[in-house]
């Protein structure tokens, strides 16, 4: 089949593969759109060690491996646990270390004509939902995340920083289940789209005196070590700072480690999230994923999208397969 | 009155100061007993620019401003908040913006003959509970408030790293108080004392591979940036690190932040804790105090005393006052 595979030398080439055969228990999926993530771009530049296909946001069509699932569309759950281990016996599955992650971890991604993942991972996705909606379930699964390890109150104020896609997902999705937030970025495009969500967008010259006024939860989606001290200091006594970014920062951040005890400061490392409640909130056409969308780009024309999505200030790139 | 008092150039002097008059709302306390604690090491050392007299772990007896409390063995919640903030009006008073600090932030401590705080401040001792008890109370409430910032089960395997005087103490709190508790330390005196208290103590030397399974709850109490570094790694996904050190680091601590995203941990800052369980908990005769006293000292000898607890290994110096 057809697929984007990170060679050694972290390149990315759009290039012929085997089709492996269908674990047990496993379904194929024939991919129909997949979505570019930072994870992604990190990892074509070496994060990890990855080699093979990436990509694990998804969509696409069974067509095997399921009667109950067979010709239905869906979108899957990117983490494959042993479903045996402790971990996995006590509900935390997505932590099982055993996992493999698709397109991540020991596991091919969707950037391909065919994708396999266990059977139990697929959900199917309502009629209500379009695919490009539905790629967008996994980043919307990792902004539930925050709502699932955390009790964000309806008079909470909630700091974003950053303005790329998940800082856009974040915000939105926060506004929406009730928050009062703030976003903290460097685009005007992208804070005028935020607005429109009911998010208080915030340049850092136009930030008055009360921006700086410390807000009870600041979620950080930078990844940048500045980013992570400056959160620490916006972040109110009893206050809680979560971690979005999956980042290997170039040098320790200088944090403020005193003001971290002394405030009593909470920080949360918050990764993937579940994709049922995510598929719900998305048919309840509450969201507005379409509006992240920058470009649309079919699997030969892979490598470019990846180039696309690289350039600052790019939302989301979306790449076609078996169109 | 007689006092320790922390002077400019970072020297500790016994010496005579005014007795200020007595504020409104504030008792003065005769002082019994007081305890030296890390942070008193710090202060005297120049953190936070101190000057004047430290002290916050003591006990003794009103000798006016209340009717109520006049002649009473008491200690004292060492936070003095405005009372009338929001902060304060949420129930966080110790975390309110205007609070002074008993020897700590712009409130005289205890290292004197005589000491005030405000009313509210001050706890009755209960009979069963001798000073030499009561003077831990401050500490031993800051112990329970990791109990009061998140949830311990029972079947909860918590690590404790350094053996000094608060994660003995915490060691023997989180057992006392139902958890499987492994204390991680380097003075053998010392981590026998722990196994006393139903505590597994390990040495690095002695530690087996199933040490290094990671902890759901790792108490960091060292302060040191190299323990917070292995403290990531030995929490478990979905784990808790409680900082109880108030530090500030001689260099960035070089943490796995990925990991601390990938495996969802909460960083937890904790600091002081409530004062009337720690008494009601002292009072039960279920945490042994005493054993953590190394030396007994008087006011006149307090520079003595200060340099004596300075020393690597020394458990809780005591320092009598008004004997």
């Amino acid at each position: 089949m057809k697929a984007l595979v990170v060679e050694p030398a972290a390149t990315l080439t759009f290039t012929d593969v085997p089709l492996p055969p269908l674990a047990a228990g496993e379904c194929r999926v024939a991919v129909k759109l997949v979505g570019i993530c930072r994870t992604d771009l990190e990892l074509v530049k070496g994060y990890m060690g990855f080699r093979g296909i990436p990509g694990h946001e998804f969509t696409g069509r069974v067509v095997s491996g399921s009667d109950r699932l067979m010709g239905r569309r869906v979108v899957g759950e990117i983490n494959a646990a042993c479903g045996r281990c402790s971990t996995c016996r006590s509900g935390l599955g997505r932590h099982c270390p055993d996992r493999t992650v698709l397109g991540i971890y020991k596991r091919p991604g969707a950037f391909a004509e065919f994708v396999d993942l266990p059977e139990q991972n697929l959900l199917s996705v309502p009629d209500g939902v379009s695919d490009e909606e539905a790629v967008f379930v996994e980043p919307l699964a990792a902004a539930l995340e925050i709502f699932e390890q955390m009790h964000i109150l309806p008079g909470t104020r909630l700091l974003v920083i950053g303005d790329g896609k998940l800082g856009l997902l974040i915000s939105q999705v926060c506004a929406a289940l009730g928050a009062r937030v703030t976003l903290f970025g460097r685009h005007e495009k992208k804070l005028a789209l935020a607005r429109r969500w009911n998010v208080e967008a915030v340049m850092p010259g136009d930030a008055t005196p009360a921006f700086f006024e410390r807000y009870s939860v600041v979620v950080e989606c930078t990844g940048t070590p500045d980013a992570l001290a400056s959160a620490v200091t916006w972040t109110a006594p009893r206050g809680t700072l979560v971690l979005k970014s999956t980042y290997a920062p170039s040098h320790p951040p200088a944090l403020n480690w005193a003001k971290i005890v002394i405030d009593e400061i909470t920080i949360l490392g918050s990764r993937c999230g579940p994709f049922a409640p995510a598929l719900r909130l998305l048919a309840s056409g509450k969201i507005d994923v379409r509006a992240l969308i920058d470009h649309r780009k079919t699997l030969d024309q892979g490598v470019d999208a990846f180039d696309l999505a690289a350039r600052k200030g790019t939302l989301k790139v979306l790449v076609a397969v078996n169109v």
